[in-house]
């Protein structure tokens, strides 16, 4: 799955540079916007009013003294995916993108967004909201020097700012006789009252011993040897990332969509360990599994998830030095720690460990692609022979993938929202109400993953059923090629994933093409399935022996198609003719390519080679899980899909011309 | 030229991981370094006395009341080639390298330098001195606290520090309960008193218009058209690199090695232009085209040298925004100004627009490197014929192309000191007293470059006349396709240089070779020869068009021998199959590589053509230039190493095999 070519923000998935546009029903018409601008303003149905809620809020801040307050997207541990409870900007604006600031002065209320989501949020906001068509702290903080007076205060939820925003808001108001203000009751909460979703509350469950790659004993004694070895000596970590924790004690729940965490803090100290999250919700059995009845450093205490601030800030007023990696802790936890006895690194020690699978985390990752492969290739032969008849839509596809992984050994659902869509070059999340038929005369994209009790899986696969135009083949073969020469790609150990990801563009660059979202992202082992820190992104760490990562060029022509094709490798060590300490890449997705779309004059001797073993690689490892599993049909497709590609006369006409041009050459040239 | 691959420090250049090791005479002996710890010591007659120097400094010292004092090993402007008069570490320790600080306290006086230097410090430094194999602050912010009690004052000149040395010094003491303290005049200096070498003083020159991309007056009325511009409307530029003030006004001298530069300041204002430099240096002439007799917005004004820190703070009183480059602007000057009235940015306006080369410039620079290529054509013609006899050593070698580019027309020295390395894989530059013979028998690497009025040049070719090992030619060919794959890559405007200079490694990886240092710096017109901040290194910025770049991978075998081919391309527009804004390189240095080294078998038919290519421009550019200059034995030299290169059979032969391998297999492997 693509993320967001910008740095900071990995949460964050911008698929292709399109706004809100995708194919609709004709009753909701394409530009059904609001205009607030006549008398009395037009509202599409989809809006949601806010002004009593507003009313509510504004009373909530006056309570507190407070000019502005600032309501974020986020939630109180950075989630890629936010639970219902969470959607405070959502619910207090009507605006449901996923990306979005709002701020509420008591004369005005506004929401800064990208431009992904302008259409959307002018379909779903009321009047009393202002569209500001910008991102990023800086035109939130000039607009509210404008609109609040000196002496001013805007007060925030410490939970939902992270460091960095936190001390960007606070940057940008130095010196303004503006202040933030820090309010651990969030105000959108008090307005929302029993309306609000209530935070999940199923068991937490233990995973079980075959699925994890290390106990949660060894893994603590692991994070407790680096703080003994860390030239600051820290005598606590403090993990603020839902996956740290259940990464961790090896615990798993669903509290959050698509990845299976539930809310927790851990403070890990030398001496003890203390887990923040929902008492009632461990079973006699995890209580027994984490010993919690004991008090030793082995121990785990498990304390309530809203006592995290107080037990931070009293564990702070000791002789210690607590460890945080600042990507993933909030402000409302920083801010209760003095500074010199901070140890901050950007990722913390747990990002860092988890980011390199061991041999047996490896092996249960593999192991979960090879069925995820048998469930993408169940779909993809059963579209061949129901897209023709017209059947298909991109929701009911997305479904059926969906359904099809459901049915596969240690299934946990879908690892993100299904990407399911054909033509236009917009990939895009259909909805029952919002998508498109699939036909054999369009590019069908699908990105798709699975979580199972094993791994964390990320697939996406390009096809055509009918007959691509040449550019459409060439693109195609374009990206493949760019796939493959990043994966073959033999580098230095730690060099970092930026410097090399420009391998899986250059035969796009070639012809003048290009895509604009990352090359790929770090995946766990039933986690997050764009796991940081790993990846091709100027903040991603180096590349190490054990790390995961998506390879995932694309390109999408606006309007008409989209190609992107997406594998997971493991990073290895190469062989080389030389000795020396050097990686490469060996790819664990197994679902072959379209060979409808491959343009075989375009592939070096070297890619084919690379490409045919690939298929080999492919055959060995799903061909029997298919017959095993009697799906003969699929294991037809198989076969034929993986057969070997030969080089095209073309090429070699090219190649013997170049010969006789060159030798010609030297008998015209030579003096 | 190679330079260092570490990011903050662009005037260190780091050939290879290599000490001071260099083959030397055996009278000098290969370990003759001191020994501290017998008594008495030994010192090798290398060693310099310091003890009296040493004395009269820590006088210095306690009338300032300091308990130490910093000794950098920079000077007032960040020069990577420094004045004789500004070696000031030099002077105190006795140790020449050109990297390494000295800090001297009331007790104790130590040095800290990286691996390179280590042997040449223990055979230059008496036993005053501590040498401390660690570089950056913090060591020896860690030394400092030991050594010196709390409530000591650590003095430093601030025109030796830049503003970042300055902040981490700052930033390491801080809570420490030492401090800092800016002396502005230098006790080195008081103490080095009339030994002190005399600051040059002769005149400084206009250059021709034929040599000028732009009027002066143009070129100030671009950085004024820019500060109008620009969001926080400074009032006024503060160039602080000699290159700036050289560049801005068309000046040139020749205070310091290498660059033809003289020591100035300039502060751009709206409405004045004030150079601060020494008067006594301008003709009548140069006052004229200076316009300095008036005192309008376009008159420029010139001051004294010694006056800028006072005539900065005095500007500095008034409603005004000063607009730095904090690269290359020393904490004397930093220090002056209110943080408030500063607008900084990495570089100065006037370093980024130097950066883009305009048409006139770029045929300058063009036209300088022809002339380049034939003084190192009858250079390596000269080898060709002399070396075989056994006459030639490095130094002799390094004299001769010095020489032959000093007859080229416009020539004005060399722009950096001759790299001239036979065998052993660690290019230095020899010495009248250390230095080896050319043989047949081993690789020689020529790293050199000139001067001219109308461009700076810089090159490097390696060359071995007798039979290389297939290692070497391997190696050879390796280097030289990084060259080729980075030299033709295309690539989207505004990429940085660091997300594609892998492509000058990729071919080395395969075979687990690679190179230690950057792949590339920006040049200039009669300017620097590492010309910031274009280049391929983390903090070079983007590439555009109009920019030049040297491209040069190497691959050294410790001991054995070293390989290099640097070029230096213009970053051009790209004409690719589809439409978009795309850029690559176009190589204007035009000297053929060594035949002998090449091994065909290795190259693609697309390197082939590439070679091709540029052999044929090599000939149309350098050519007609030898035979106009009478050159008919260095012509037919060209001719000769010049003629197309063919493929060879093996590659075909591979390449069958490899459509008979994939068709054989499509028959097996079909089911």
């Amino acid at each position: 799955m693509a993320r967001a070519h910008w740095g900071c923000c990995p949460w964050l998935v911008l698929l292709c540079a399109c706004a809100w546009g995708h194919p609709k029903p004709a009753d909701l018409g394409g530009q059904d916007v609001r205009n607030c601008s006549t008398n009395p303003p037009y509202l599409p149905v989809t809006v949601v009013n806010t002004t009593v809620s507003l009313t509510a809020l504004r009373q909530q801040m006056q309570t507190q003294n407070l000019s502005a307050y600032i309501i974020p997207d986020t939630d109180a541990h950075m989630n890629e995916y936010i639970g219902q409870h969470d959607e405070r900007r959502a619910w207090i604006t009507g605006f449901t993108g996923s990306a979005g600031t709002a701020v509420v002065t008591m004369k005005k209320a506004a929401v800064w967004t990208d431009s992904r989501y302008w259409t959307q949020a002018e379909r779903q906001m009321d009047c009393n909201w202002e569209l500001h068509k910008e991102v990023g702290t800086t035109p939130i903080v000039t607009w509210l020097l404008t609109e609040i007076p000196a002496g001013g205060c805007v007060g925030f939820d410490p939970f939902l700012l992270s460091i960095d925003t936190w001390e960007s808001y606070n940057l940008a108001l130095q010196g303004s006789n503006r202040q933030l203000v820090s309010i651990t009751t969030n105000l959108v909460d008090l307005v929302w009252g029993s309306e609000r979703p209530p935070v999940p509350n199923q068991p937490i469950y233990a995973l079980q011993e075959a699925f994890t790659g290390s106990t949660w004993q060894e893994k603590v004694s692991g994070v407790r040897s680096q703080m003994q070895k860390h030239q600051k000596a820290p005598t606590a970590v403090l993990l603020s990332a839902l996956e740290e924790t259940a990464w961790l004690f090896n615990l798993r729940a669903s509290d959050i969509p698509y990845n299976p965490f539930f809310y927790s803090y851990t403070l890990l100290t030398d001496s003890s360990i203390r887990l923040f999250a929902n008492k009632s919700r461990f079973s006699s059995e995890i209580l027994s599994y984490l010993n919690s009845s004991c008090t030793g450093p082995m121990c785990v205490q498990i304390e309530d998830y809203s006592q995290v601030r107080d037990s931070i800030q009293a564990y702070a007023l000791g002789d210690v030095r607590i460890w945080i990696g600042t990507s993933y802790t909030m402000y409302g936890i920083y801010e209760v720690i003095p500074k010199e006895k901070l140890v901050t690194d950007t990722y913390s020690p747990v990002m860092m460990t988890k980011a390199v699978k061991n041999s047996k985390e490896q092996a249960l990752l593999k192991a979960s692609h090879v069925r995820d492969a048998v469930a993408v290739i169940r779909y993809l032969v059963w579209l061949e022979k129901n897209v023709p008849k017209g059947t298909v839509d991109e929701f009911s596809g997305a479904e059926l993938v969906d359904k099809f992984r459901g049915e596969e050994q240690f299934s946990s659902g879908p690892s993100f929202e299904t990407i399911s869509a054909s033509g236009l070059g917009c990939p895009s999340h259909p909805t029952k109400e919002l998508n498109r038929k699939l036909s054999s005369d369009e590019m069908y994209l699908l990105d798709s993953g699975g979580q199972y009790w094993d791994g964390t899986t990320d697939i996406t696969r390009t096809i055509h059923w009918g007959t691509p135009s040449a550019f459409q083949k060439e693109a195609y073969t374009r990206v493949l090629i760019g796939n493959i020469d990043l994966s073959r790609l033999i580098f230095p150990a730690a060099t970092s994933g930026r410097m090399v990801e420009a391998f899986a563009r250059r035969a796009l660059w070639d012809a003048g093409l290009n895509y604009g979202h990352g090359t790929g992202h770090g995946i766990g082992n039933f986690l997050c399935v764009h796991e940081w820190p790993v990846g091709f992104q100027s903040n991603n760490i180096a590349m190490a022996k054990g790390m995961f990562t998506s390879i995932e060029p694309g390109y999408y022509k606006d309007g008409e198609f989209g190609i992107r094709l997406e594998d997971v490798a493991l990073v290895v060590e190469a062989k080389t003719k030389y000795p020396g300490s050097y990686l490469t890449f060996e790819v664990v997705s197994f679902v072959p390519y379209d060979r409808n779309l491959i343009d075989v004059s375009l592939l070096s001797p070297e890619h084919l080679q690379y490409l045919n073993r690939y298929y080999q690689t492919i055959r060995e490892k799903v061909g029997p899980e298919l017959q095993r599993r009697q799906l003969l049909e699929e294991f037809k497709w198989l076969q034929q899909h993986t057969e070997p590609l030969a080089a095209r006369a073309p090429d070699t006409a090219s190649w013997a011309s170049m010969l006789v041009v060159s030798t010609l050459a030297i008998l015209i040239w030579s003096v």
